[in-house]
């Protein structure tokens, strides 16, 4: 038996998320039928966390304990032959047998994505939230950095609660503009349910000048969801590394 | 009655092309439906040329005739909130009464996408046609130029006959790279079906080396379609401008 570790890269806009469902297409479920083709037996796949239905990745991270016989270098390539076209298993590696995933992800990175413009381009909108009015970007740099750091993160967490508490510790938290796009990218041990997606939403109030400068400090005091901004739409948000 | 000129850009990938069908989503069906519900009547609109199942455009053209009072600055936001997010009317414009978007066409412009990398990218995969060998680009440039001109294309015309006969006049033809991309930009004033994917197949077959240097030339003047290269994935082509 070996313990294969998998980098997986996708379009998740047709997907009802990452995680196993009765009912819909997720991205676990096509991978384990890619598996399953590949090495000739069903197997479990476990991912260092859900993604939501319309998220995406280029670099989600699984594993997976296999007795079948195809070369680690081999796995990628065929594995990708075997998925759909807004799937690709970037890197395969063979890790110790005690490796989780899940268990042992140290930091997650994700990024948001806004497009400022009043008007929709079709090879864009699946891939970024659409923002047509303006936003204080200097602002927005200054008020993210509050997030820095360990804090309890309950007011940026969706209804759901998370068995582990809602305290985490934020490595690295960024706004910056590239081109006709304000991306956030925010590195940390852990999200909360919907966590990445409601900051942003609290952060375009700051920036459209709803919610006055300061407010991202107080939100996160508060640990009261009701004080936050809005989710804004999964389609913007990308899982991009996961680290161990 | 007005006339209104439309410029419109869509992802092609979930349509069953440009023109109207009994069964299946089209582009001309979805904008036809948008027009009826703005201006509260079922018109004709009139495309400068269809495009094929996957294709996509940035500038397609397209005209109907209307008694609505939406004034024209308001048609392009108006149409595209009523469109799905994978069309965008950018552009619309009041044109002479007897402007006709097909036969008044001078030149049109399309553009293939080759996405030169061993490895899929599920986000690329929509809007391009991976190639994972090698291809001489500098022979390929210089093959394209042998199009330029007026020729009679009937070794790149799919089995469908066009009434206009297949002599066209192709104004540039070039081949360029682009970060991991090979572009191929055709300009002429009148295509035939699949011409610009059976003549991206040929390049290809000449830049693998699989057709011998000088097989462009030799080959339109076959025109016998079985000579030429095969034709590409209709995802890789884009309309990019239709001129008047």
């Amino acid at each position: 038996m070996r313990n294969i570790k998998l980098t997986i890269a996708y379009d998740g806009t047709n997907y009802k998320g990452w995680q196993l469902q009765k009912n819909g297409r997720t991205l676990q479920g096509e991978l384990e039928k890619a598996i399953e083709r590949a090495f000739g037996k069903k197997c479990r796949l476990y991912g260092s966390g859900r993604t939501d239905s319309g998220v995406h990745a280029k670099g989600q991270i699984a594993h997976f304990k296999t007795a079948g016989k195809l070369p680690v270098k081999k796995i990628p390539i065929v594995l990708t032959s075997l998925l759909p076209q807004d799937i690709q298993v970037v890197r395969a590696e063979e890790v110790p047998f005690d490796f989780h995933s899940q268990f042992d992800a140290k930091t997650k990175h994700y990024e948001y994505r806004i497009f400022c413009r009043k008007t929709r381009d079709p090879f864009i909108e699946r891939y970024a939230y659409r923002w047509a009015y303006k936003l204080n970007l200097s602002l927005m740099k200054k008020e993210i950095a509050a997030l820095i750091g360990e804090h309890d993160f309950k007011s940026f967490q969706a209804a759901d609660k998370s068995a582990r508490g809602s305290v985490r510790k934020i490595y690295s938290a960024r706004v910056t503009k590239r081109k006709q796009f304000i991306i956030i990218d925010i590195v940390g041990n852990g999200f909360l349910y919907n966590m990445v997606r409601n900051i942003t939403g609290t952060l375009i109030e700051i920036g459209r000048g709803y919610f006055p400068p300061g407010s991202m400090k107080k939100i996160l005091k508060m640990k009261d969801r009701t004080t936050a901004g809005p989710t804004v739409p999964a389609k913007g948000l990308f899982l991009v590394e996961v680290k161990y």
